[in-house]
């Protein structure tokens, strides 16, 4: 099968034929009334009118006495004019002014005489004092157009008005079924091959936060007739469905099948990357989306294909978002065939703001969570060069960004930490961390990309640790280096270490799968240093070309048994209780350019790196030796 | 009582004050365990960890089969390497890598043979096609640090990780106590005297959306003990708590009272206006907020300081939204003693922020919800004069003033149809209307801050309307008119005409309340022209003085039997049932500047004008008739 079938439409064109098509066919909102009270947020279908007047009787605005205006005309400091009780009224502030009475005179002002009468010392203008009926609202009025929001200050308006209950446009409900023999129910300890049923909970709560409202039907298995059933069922109970498919293409041909026999496809196969293999169809004037199994593909197809049906069920329009220029820091290569979403991290470095994509991989859930921005490449575009200025469109607001504080380099797991503890210090300042080892954070801080940069460099001939990079790289100085941590790298092996590993030339007996960092990163330059010490010919260590980018991942593999060893720092053996031969403690210091050293970002990184919660949870860790960390090291 | 007895405490010290006392008193968030597919939008408590790795198997990244890989190499289109059926397994993206291999070959790169071999032209690097164990999220990496918010992907990659529930900071619950006798449930006919409680809707959708949580306790009688014991069971049951006084003096110092009684008042009177007499008081370290009857005192109150409560609850900053420039179109006269905060509504003519201040009474909360921005008054400070530049905080987005057509002017109810019509035809477009009179409309238009005014001005010794006004106005010209409708005025008069009023001069005589239109309008001029030309003496007129801003206020004093007559047009009198003798049928027109005449926001007036739809609900208002309406008249 494969996606040789699949059409490559462009999305403008997919999505504007869609909706047209979907509209032909007598797409439209439907309506429902609903109590004042509930309304917040909910969008008027038609113009609404008060019933009646706010106020609605004429009321006395002062704690006072209401009287005939009449009778208080003359009074003056020199002829004041006393009035007997049975020709005023006391009234507090709301109180119906009496029929015959036509102003209110404030307590203040009032002098009483022990018989009850009172006297005035000056004269009265009709209707002083006085809120007419309808001065907030007349009946009959329009208090909100159609199509508009119902805010906290329109339901008093509402309600001051008469009106009880009133026409919007009802929620639309959004099928969603999921598909697929694999899917199970999320859990903590599925079984090889079983894929968690997360989707609908991702859709779920994009449709809600779009102004939709999400069902969730059953997974249903492989079964054709049992897809088309379901879809039967959904259609009729439903203003839109979703089926997800499966990640295989195999699967996504069987959808648009099934979505073909419940009605028709009108495109399968957009010219976008990830969700190529969309599927756009209906029943009736019903959408029937085909969204693929690939949560990032499957995010981007309802962002691009399903948002733009909600904004047409509301007749709003579609919300494009901020976009903004942004810095490259790395390179994007993209295919000329679709229009590729990247997602990028941001931040911004003195007055530069810099976009680093994340990893692209469409099953890549947790870059979509640490994006900050979406980098669009054109179809027909081969990408952008790294330093090249782009536009982004912005998840969150820039002074997020302005916030935050932005490292790049070494990966080390108490960077995470940090993080965290850098934000319950100061909640309004963030830290964001992309991992591409310590010689891609000194060629960061070179470029003015990062405001510090975690490395880790081992001086072969001096043993010494970053100072002398930091000489050979920056020759003019202008940066500084701050102690972090020391910290244990060594082999991490499995428990109980099986294959009998005792030294690091092991790594090139038979049988031993080893599994290594990505060049560039601190852990791969010992490692290459250790082959080259114990003569070990690294084309001979099967899985030396297997690459991960964290210390984690590399635990990973070996814990999963998919690999027997890998080079790595003592807390990540720890976290997934591995057995570790330790190698030596190496200097993971940061690096941190002098232009942003004042900065209260730094400020504040520097009083974390100090603190006794650092410490605490550093130690809490394993494997790390804490000597002065936030001080200066004498580099130059 | 009254309010004697309040203090005046400068707003930010207030606030500060109060949260500082709260604060040591033991005022904080409490957290609470959800499960992840309710958690978006909620705000973690403590940083969330991955229990599993996702994919938590090595999965194929394609359709195809799995190999190991060493059994390729070699592999060239010239040399092609045969494998026999045991040596591969197929397999679809998404299954497991079997035991033993470590590479995956695309189907579109196979060669199967009759024997169910197949055929290999080039080599598989190791790993290639296969997602690692972990690639998205490792167990035991942090997914998300403490106090963020979980967003839709961020619950993808929290299932995904093995985690179904996590903990949040829990929805601070606020009760609200409704008090006073006088208030009585929603409905669309109170007697004189009852309010309706809308506070509560009004303040449970500002919680709402603030991330509380809000009960509404049932209405208390002023009755001190009732208060007491129901203060004490909120604050028993809630984490916050409101009591909204009734509008009276008199009332707030009750609450105060019974504050005090409960648990203790740190202030009674802010220096802010509207909301002064607020009481900011406490049980132990639960908040309990005196909020004022008038339900844009309220609002103020808590938006100004209950929301920084909620803020620090979550440990968030306050939102303190947008400021922008804007030019006053008309004085804000305020008083020393306190912060005012006056609601404007906002547009651009042309480059020019207009901001127009809408009624400032605190029970006027149509005002509340026209409201396109807030200016505020600092204490100390006068007020601003028309014309000066002054910083306002935005309620909207830009994007929604610079397509809202600002009209300025006389005040007919056709205008709020107009704004349905136009923001039905095309939903990106807002038409804001303020009622400032003809003459009001004129000068607005010469400033440069109306896309249009409604003008009817009787040239009295012509006879005609509007042209000669606007030669004198405009004697260069830079103006067009465009023809709107012509409309029946007269005298409207209670139903059945009891005091058998048979013609204007009538208005004069002994026991006719009369109720006028304000100076500058076209109907007061109108109104003036016919008292001179009947004899008739405005100082002998009853409630000549009597001012209302609208045909509809006007006609609602007659129909509420508050006045007998008054000038307007027919279409008011229809609407509520009153008698009408006719005068004269005026021309209502629109003014508009020639520097907006191409804008598209005036061109769809002009389309809206000229459609069926206006003249469908024209002709249901009455007393209108339609002559080329959007058409240009010939002034100059």
């Amino acid at each position: 099968m494969g996606f040789s079938y699949l059409t490559n439409v462009p999305l403008e064109q997919a999505r504007a034929e869609y909706l047209t098509k979907l509209l032909e066919k007598g797409f439209s909102a439907e309506n429902e009334t609903v109590p004042v009270s509930g309304a917040c947020g909910r969008i008027t279908s038609r113009a609404v009118y008060a019933k009646s007047n706010a106020p609605h009787y004429a009321a006395s605005a002062m704690d006072g006495i209401a009287i005939a205006a009449r009778d208080s005309f003359g009074a003056t400091e020199t002829t004041p004019v006393t009035l007997p009780p049975d020709r005023f009224t006391q009234v507090d502030t709301g109180d119906p002014v009496p029929a015959g009475c036509d102003a209110v005179i404030m307590a203040e002002d009032l002098v009483f005489s022990e018989d009850g009468a009172v006297t005035l010392h000056t004269s009265a203008a009709p209707w002083q004092h006085i809120r007419q009926i309808g001065e907030d609202i007349c009946a009959g009025e329009m208090i909100l157009p159609s199509f508009t929001e119902v805010t906290p200050a329109a339901i008093g308006a509402l309600i001051a008005g008469g009106v009880t209950e009133l026409e919007v446009i009802r929620r639309p409900l959004v099928g969603i079924i999921p598909t697929g023999d694999e899917i199970v129910p999320p859990c903590a300890d599925p079984k090889p091959g079983d894929i968690l049923e997360f989707n609908s909970s991702i859709f779920r709560a994009m449709l809600t936060g779009h102004g939709a409202e999400a069902k969730t039907y059953p997974v249903v298995p492989d079964r054709f007739d049992e897809i088309c059933a379901m879809l039967e069922k959904a259609a009729d109970e439903c203003d839109m469905v979703i089926i997800n498919a499966g990640s295989s293409a195999g699967r996504d041909d069987y959808s648009a099948e099934a979505v073909k026999k419940t009605g028709e496809v009108l495109f399968h196969g957009i010219a976008i990357k990830p969700g190529k293999p969309a599927i756009l169809g209906c029943r009736g004037e019903k959408p029937i989306l085909g969204v693929p199994g690939y949560p990032v593909s499957g995010m981007i197809v309802i962002e691009e294909l399903l948002y733009p049906l909600l904004d047409a069920w509301y007749g709003r329009q579609s919300d494009t978002g901020t976009r903004t220029s942004a810095v490259l820091s790395r390179p994007v290569v993209s295919g000329l065939k679709y229009r590729e979403f990247v997602r990028v991290r941001m931040g911004y470095v003195g007055d530069k703001l810099v976009a680093s994509p994340l990893p692209r991989g469409s099953g890549v859930v947790s870059s979509f969570m640490k994006a900050d921005g979406i980098l669009e490449v054109p179809q027909n575009m081969e990408g952008f060069s790294a330093g090249e200025a782009v536009r982004v469109r912005l998840l969150g607001s820039k002074k997020k960004l302005k916030n935050t504080l932005v490292v790049i380099g070494s990966h080390d797991p108490l960077l995470d930490e940090l993080a965290d503890l850098l934000h319950r210090g100061d909640r309004s300042i963030f830290l964001s961390s992309s991992h591409v080892g310590s010689m891609g954070g000194i060629m960061a801080i070179r470029r003015g990309e990062a405001h510090a940069a975690g490395i880790h460099l081992l001086d072969t001939e001096t043993g010494e640790y970053n100072r002398s990079y930091l000489k050979k790289y920056f020759p003019q100085g202008g940066v500084r280096l701050v102690r972090c941590v020391g910290r244990l790298q060594g082999l991490m092996l499995q428990k109980d270490n099986p294959l009998g590993i005792r030294c690091f030339a092991d790594i090139a007996r038979e049988g031993v799968r080893y599994v290594n960092r990505q060049k560039g990163s601190g852990t791969r330059i010992l490692a290459d240093h250790l082959c080259r010490k114990e003569g070990v010919n690294p084309a001979s260590v099967y899985g030396y070309d297997r690459e991960e980018t964290t210390h984690n991942a590399v635990a990973v593999q070996i814990a999963e048994n998919s690999a027997d060893a890998g080079m790595g720092i003592y807390s990540a053996a720890k976290l997934y209780g591995l057995d570790f031969l330790p190698v030596c403690t190496e200097e993971y210091d940061l690096l941190i350019p002098e232009t942003v050293w004042n900065s209260s970002l730094v400020r504040q990184l520097l009083r974390t790196l100090k603190s006794d919660a650092f410490r605490e949870r550093i130690e809490a860790m394993g494997g790390y030796t804490l000597d002065r960390p936030g001080e200066l090291i004498d580099v130059f």
